[in-house]
This record gives C-alpha cells, sequence and structure tokens, in this order.
C-alpha cells in the first residue's frame, strides 16, 4: 500500500461535541494532519458561524462532515474502533497516543478504524467505550488533565501525521511487521551462534532486545543494519570454528 | 536534577498574539502539559474575558504570564532561544518537534529556555528568528500547513511532557547521554573483538549502529541490556581463543 493511503481508512468520530469552535478547530487540526473523514454523532448544533471561523482553511472537512444519530452506526463498517479515555478498562489495550498510531495505521492498512473522542464535559460514555477495542489515554499532567476536545484531536492527528511524515518533510520507509520479525529471528540464530541461552541472571535476551529495538519505529535501512551485524556474526563464528577444527596448523 | 524539573525552567513565548481565545487555549495546553511560565511580547490585547474563557482551569497560567515590550527582553536571560517557523535559516539547526524536546530538556537543567511562537497569521519575523540558536517545524499537510497557535503550542508541549511521561502516568528512566556513549564505546569495543572494521560495502557499521538507536529515547534498563550483550561477546570471543590457543587438545 502506498504511503500515506491509510489516511483516507482514519475517521474522526466527535461523540454529541457541543461547542461548536471545537468541531471547527478540530476540523482545522485533522486537516493540518492530513485527516479529512470527520464523523459527528448527535451533534448539538449545526452549520454555526463559530464552528466555520475556527476550521480556518478547513471548511471541506467541516462541510463534508458525516452525521449520524448514534455511536452504532458510525463505526458500523470499523475494522478497529480506538477510544480516547484516560480511565483504563479490564481486557483492553490500553496506549498512549504514539502506540495508538502504530495499530490505528497499521488496521487501516485494510478498513476504515474509527478514533473517538467523547463530550468535552464528560468525555465517552461507559456503553461507548464498551465499542472500543482500544483505548488510548494522551498523557497530561494531574494539575491540569483535561484537554480541550480540539486539542485533543490534535494530539491524536499530529501523533498519527508524525508516525509517516517526519519534519522537515522527510518520509522515512518504515520496515513493516514481517519484516522486523524476520530480523529477531536472524538475531536469535546469531546470538545462539554464539553461545547465547539467557543472560547469567536468568532474563531472556531476546525479549530485552526486542524491548530495545520496540522503543521506535524501525526502518527498513535498520532493519538492514541488523541483518548486516548478524551476518558478520555468523561469518565471525565459522571462521572461528574452522580455524579451530584444522587445530591451528596452518 | 529531579526529573521534571526542566519544566521549570521552560518559557513559552507568544510574539504579539492577536487573538485573545488562543492566549487562553495555549494557556491550557501549557498546564495540560505541565508547563506553566508563559510570556507575553507586546500583546494586542489585555485581561480578555474570551482568554479566561478558554483557559478553562489554568486561569493561573494566564494571569501569571510575564508581559514584555519587546523581544530582547523576553529572551535576555535564556540559555537557549528556539523558535518555531516553517522556514529553514543557513547554519541554525532545524528539528521536528520531539527532538526539539530533548535539547529543550538538556539545556534547561542548566538556566531558563525560550521557545518562541509567532503571530497568528504571519509567525517570526526574520530579526525574531535571528534570536534562535534552533528552529523547530511542527510536520503538517501541504493541503493546510497552518496550525492555530493554541494547537502549535500543544503540539510542542505534548512533545515536551511524554518526552518524560509516557501514557498511563509512567514515567521512564531515561539514559543520561554520557551512558550512552560509555554503551557506543563498550559495542565498539566488542565488535572490534569479533573482527568487526568496516561493512563489507565500505559503511561504518558504528555509525548505522548509532543511527539505530538514536531514532529512540533509550532508557537506564535498555542501555544495561546492550552493555549485557557486549559483556557476552567478550566471554565467548575470550572463550574460543583459549581453546584455540590451547589447540584443542582438551
Amino acid at each position: 500500500m502506498k504511503k500515506g493511503k491509510t489516511f483516507d481508512n482514519i475517521r474522526i468520530i466527535l461523540v454529541e461535541p457541543q461547542v461548536p469552535g471545537n468541531t471547527g478547530a478540530a476540523s482545522r487540526a485533522m486537516k493540518n494532519m492530513g485527516l479529512s473523514r470527520l464523523v459527528l454523532v448527535n451533534p448539538w448544533f449545526a452549520g454555526h458561524p463559530q464552528a466555520r471561523y475556527m476550521a480556518h482553511g478547513s471548511e471541506d472537512v467541516l462541510e463534508n462532515a458525516e452525521v449520524c444519530q448514534n455511536l452504532d452506526d458510525a463505526v458500523a463498517s470499523s475494522v478497529l474502533v480506538v477510544g480516547t479515555s484516560q480511565r483504563k478498562r479490564h481486557g483492553v489495550p490500553f496506549v498512549n497516543p504514539r502506540q495508538a498510531a502504530e495499530a490505528i495505521h497499521e488496521s487501516a492498512r485494510s478498513g476504515p478504524v474509527s478514533v473517538l473522542f467523547g463530550r468535552e464535559d464528560r468525555g465517552l460514555h461507559n456503553e461507548e467505550l464498551a465499542h472500543c477495542q482500544m483505548l488510548v489515554s494522551i498523557p497530561s499532567s494531574m494539575a491540569q488533565p483535561s484537554l480541550n476536545l480540539s486539542q485533543a484531536v490534535m494530539v491524536m492527528a499530529y501523533e498519527l501525521y508524525s508516525s509517516v511524515y517526519q519534519g522537515g518533510g522527510k518520509s522515512l520507509d518504515y520496515a513493516p511487521a514481517s519484516e522486523i520479525a524476520s530480523m529477531y529471528s536472524h538475531l536469535e540464530r546469531s546470538l545462539t551462534l554464539l553461545g547465547f541461552q539467557q543472560w547469567n541472571d536468568g532474563d531472556n535476551y531476546m525479549k530485552s532486545l526486542r524491548r530495545v529495538f520496540s522503543r521506535t519505529r524501525l526502518e527498513r535501512r535498520d532493519v538492514a543494519t541488523i541483518h548486516k551485524l548478524c551476518g558478520e556474526i555468523h561469518k565471525y563464528a565459522n571462521r572461528l570454528r574452522d580455524e579451530y577444527e584444522r587445530g591451528g596448523d596452518d
């Protein structure tokens, strides 16, 4: 799939938004970050001038917004539904915006993904959260943990955009999950060749290494670097074994 | 320095803001993300009700804002001045918000850091950009590249916050630069022991590996993992050499 095409499958759903300016500002934040599919569930206003004013150059996103009467209709076709919430729910992955952005793009390769934002005053209700297969929590200070609705949309939209496009217009060539799996497999074979089984203190070394690498989103050339490293380890181990087997007689 | 203490040294400077609501919304974005030091340079309003309305729970940030008549006064004591701009300037580092957040926290350990945001309509003037030792560009779509002022403040504030505090309230124990330098040095010694000099195609392997690791912000336990890996390589190489030197006679 062409880079960036997943954006068309990402739907920003505002559930019962109350302040027209926020919906306009959310439209602008979306367009800033390459998103265009806005859905309003049972909005408490329609065509308000303050919404248009805040949309500022993004009136098209606002005007093309799909309006639904209830959330069931809004998420009907989605392959993944993500809710923004500060509260965990048992059994539902609870992630930060960066982790959510990865998961959203991954799912958006195969179909529509819905990202839900709740009311300005009370967020998403429990029965709405029950639709969500993943919850994203925007980290915020205890002193004022509540973000303005359009600011929350911006944070999520920014992570979605910058996970694909970095600053300065440079876009990165990320490695797909299958290539990363193959990299781990190569790394494990190489380290086994070096005699690795467990760390001395019993930790699983592959788990620790996976943790280091999974903190970033690897590009194809990063994966190539690790493969190269593994190749060198194989060569070294084979060379030493050959010398050892020849008994040092050359 | 205690984690999070650098936030008190970070000053958000709005240069000639024109729309009161944006200054209020910026105050809220700041407080959401643990920042409190707002500076207004020659604002085009004072004590406007729309600013207070948008500050929503962050009126203290707005009320405690320092007002300066010109930018020279505003940045006088700063150890680092960072400007937000979509345009590069010759000889000035041009980074994305995540990279800027790292640099800002690093400098804020030793003194005040100023982060400048320009006017809603025209951004920062050239003579204002000339004060900046670093420029940060928020990645955005060509379709609507211009962010609302308070949204730009949010993106930068969010990166400053989440570089220290991740979602779910979990804060990470990042390794300082000196420990990372020592990790690279250990890794290089280990790979030299394995006979690494250059990749076959002439690339510098340490440069490639640094690139992989510098894509993320390493925690202390990530650094410990790499040290452990190096330790195992040393043990393996020493064991093989011993066997080789004994000529396989055991």
